[in-house]
């Protein structure tokens, strides 16, 4: 579209909104302000670019991990604030590939995952990659029949029947769920325990379909946990792709075999770092609202959106305030936590160490839906007193969000400040648009090309915003 | 991040919009019957991926313009409609490359569009591609100095001293400016008028910035028009990469020629259409309400965000609507308009069409902002009548898009519509997220990878929502 020559006239009268009186014009204009530097000044985008092309995906306990603590500690030693500094924390160590050379198994092929589906007609290879946490097959592959089931009841019910062979776990994520986070947080329990549940029948080994709506050729990894470390099987997840074809084949030729080598393994922990960087406050240094990310990455990708996206805003928010010369009354926080993909460590040492130094954590956010256009923010709200507090800072604070067109809502906040809900502060999810964001979640797809300039500062600027709001206004 | 382990369970209690006592549930559940189907079972994406891959590029009056009437035709003849019809119109018929052969200038280089700069140290080669409608250099080139402008006040000041030279529009769009458009209305009559306004002092041809956010190497074309018929001059928009370099080699080398050739041509128009389908009114067949998009589109790419994303939604929102089985009261017509880019006569026609009918046109929807998430519809509301219209509308619909998080303002609506304006037909546009659209708009980067299949059904679901909504309830 051009628009100029018969609309334009008519969209530059369109309507303000009517705020006037529910908000302080100084606050107004100092939010206006976040926002110009933001889409002007920031180094957010450029931070994410030169981690996600530099160092690329950072698995806990991995070289690149360790490369990005250095890169984003000495980011954050240039925008000149009060503090800078590494939290120590013991990560898990899971490697993709544990074999000393590239293994050769007995069909001719090197690679690290490698699956495919074998029968009188036919030699299949599927696109699946390991979950994190899980065992290996090692050199010597599984190779048994394939069950396809959607759901623990369906596994439940089949029973003693999957002994021996290999479950598949093939239920898409629902496409009519408008927030895509909805339709991960039904789907998502059977890669997380998928394994433990088949293994329970005497199931060998499962494929697990990947959490996305989009049918494409990419699997997508994620955290799997063992319930009992007595009973572990290899877990893969398989491209949506992959899981139709793997779904026709099994119909097509049930007397088919799944070939299945995976060369992971759990290494010993080893020590690595969240980074911190702080702000004093003027007023209360002891009251911390904290701003995060996390650091750690899955492998297959650069980690762009999950969750470089938001740690160079937090970072950002940090830089933008240092720009304004904002000196907040709360020392304002930034922590980059390390770990939250296979584990939850970093998140869980920073709540420890708030305890141990004893600070008062007043507000912690956090951003790791992506970088994508904000629409608002989700606040853990429990009981009558929650929802009080939720009523509250909505007619407060929203009304400056009214041109930026963000809402507030009741939810969910993030799992890195999770730890610190038994320590009364208040939580608070970032929420940008869900659309795509699944679309590149622990795939190999999940690299700087996916992110928007524009979309990733307004972030931002939108973080920004709110912490100087409850830093001014009160929580 | 993979939220499961934290926060899934407060995730689920999120809070649930209160709407109960503003809506009926008949028409809540329909709508949400409407977004279900819409992420389903819709074509629009399908639709849109054969017409990107398959005709690409549909300039008005070129082969792949008219192929493209043909397969839309064919489709909306899939989904059982009352009526689907060609509407006849005479276009602009402007080509890129006029020369029969590729000519080959004096520096030994073929091609369509060609600029480089020349002094006596260096001979940088620029990406630029013609605007629609400018006339061209033919095979003899220009070559002659460049003088860097900002505004049309800054040329008027220079006066005389522009003449024998090309002059070089390098104003970027307002990055601060959060919704995208409203810098590109500030910033674009430097493409549409630019050649008119140096003609006036003698100069040669005019070299515009690309309308785009961000910095990159594609150049950005669009409409220009001629203000006065006996003073045209070639005019080329150049990348913002280029234009930044462009800018660096004028301070450097003062001396510096700009070597400028273009081979594009306006030749006489040609018949074109209008692709119309629509679903008869049960009780007012004769009271319309067109949902509509443009189907030709700029050159060098797919046409997939501008706006073969329009087009598939409206022929979409005719295909919810049969699949629903919903019998309208009023006639749901989608028109897919030709000729929106460089000349508007698809829209022109089909208004004179309404009043040689008689019909009464009673709302029309556009769609030509890309299909990016829908953030909600902009209503063209003129003095307290058109005020009184839209409160009562927001009043009455806007709860229904609560649990979408849509918002109506008043604004704009779409230069398709635009001619209906005199027909006292309610206007409105769909407003998608802005952030993402100058990206692609009008360069070689707007093809089917740069759309998402959700976003782009949701906006379908939005605009059939709003259609049955007011169909049912008035308007």
């Amino acid at each position: 579209m051009h628009r100029f020559l018969f609309s334009l006239s008519i969209a530059l009268i369109a309507s303000s909104p009517i705020t006037a009186q529910k908000t302080n014009p100084e606050d107004v204009a100092f939010i206006k302000q976040l926002y110009n530097k933001a889409l002007t000044e920031s180094s957010a985008y450029p931070w994410l670019y030169d981690m996600c092309t530099k160092i690329g995906g950072r698995m806990s306990g991995s070289q690149q991990a360790a490369d990005a603590v250095i890169y984003t500690k000495s980011m954050l030693d240039t925008i000149h604030l009060s503090n800078v500094y590494l939290q120590s924390c013991m990560v898990p160590h899971w490697v993709r590939n544990n074999s000393k050379d590239k293994e050769v198994n007995e069909h001719g092929r090197t690679g690290d995952d490698l699956t495919f589906m074998i029968n009188s007609k036919t030699n299949i290879s599927l696109d699946i990659l390991s979950l994190g946490n899980s065992v290996g097959t090692g050199a010597k592959a599984i190779q048994a029949q394939v069950i396809e089931v959607d759901s623990f009841k369906q596994l439940e019910k089949l029973g003693s029947k999957v002994k021996g062979k290999i479950v598949f776990f093939n239920h898409p994520m629902d496409p009519t769920q408008i927030n895509t986070f909805s339709a991960y947080g039904e789907a998502v329990s059977r890669r997380v325990y998928g394994a433990s549940e088949a293994a329970k029948y005497g199931a060998l080994a499962v494929v697990v379909r990947s959490m996305t709506n989009k049918l494409d050729d990419y699997p997508h990894t994620g955290v799997m946990i063992y319930k009992d470390s007595s009973l572990k099987i290899p877990a893969v997840a398989i491209s949506t792709n992959g899981a139709e074809k793997l779904s026709e084949l099994i119909k097509k030729y049930p007397e088919s075999k799944l070939y299945y080598r995976t060369l992971c393994a759990m290494l010993p922990d080893v020590e690595s770092y969240n980074v911190v960087g702080e702000i004093k406050g003027s007023e209360f240094p002891n009251e911390i609202i904290t701003v995060g990310g996390h650091l750690d990455s899955w492998d297959p990708a650069q980690g762009a959106q999950d969750d470089g996206a938001g740690c160079m805003q937090s970072m950002g928010v940090l830089q933008l305030f240092a720009k304004m010369g904002y000196k907040p009354k709360h020392t304002i926080r930034c922590v980059l936590f390390m770990n939250e993909e296979n584990g939850g460590a970093g998140g869980r040492k920073y709540a420890q160490e708030v305890l141990r130094k004893g600070e008062k954590q007043i507000v912690a956010i956090e951003s790791d839906e992506g970088g994508f256009t904000p629409r608002g923010f989700s606040f853990e709200a429990e009981g009558a007193e929650g929802d009080a507090r939720f009523a509250s800072l909505e007619q407060k604070l929203l009304p400056y969000f009214e041109p930026y067109r963000l809402y507030f809502k009741k939810g969910g906040s993030g799992s890195d400040i999770g730890p610190l809900r038994d320590q009364k502060t208040l939580l608070i999810g970032f929420v940008p648009d869900s659309q795509r964001y699944f679309d590149y979640h622990h795939a190999s797809t999940d690299t700087i090309e996916a992110v928007s300039k524009r979309e990733l500062e307004l972030g931002t600027a939108a973080m920004a915003s709110l912490i100087y709001l409850l830093d001014k206004k009160g929580f």
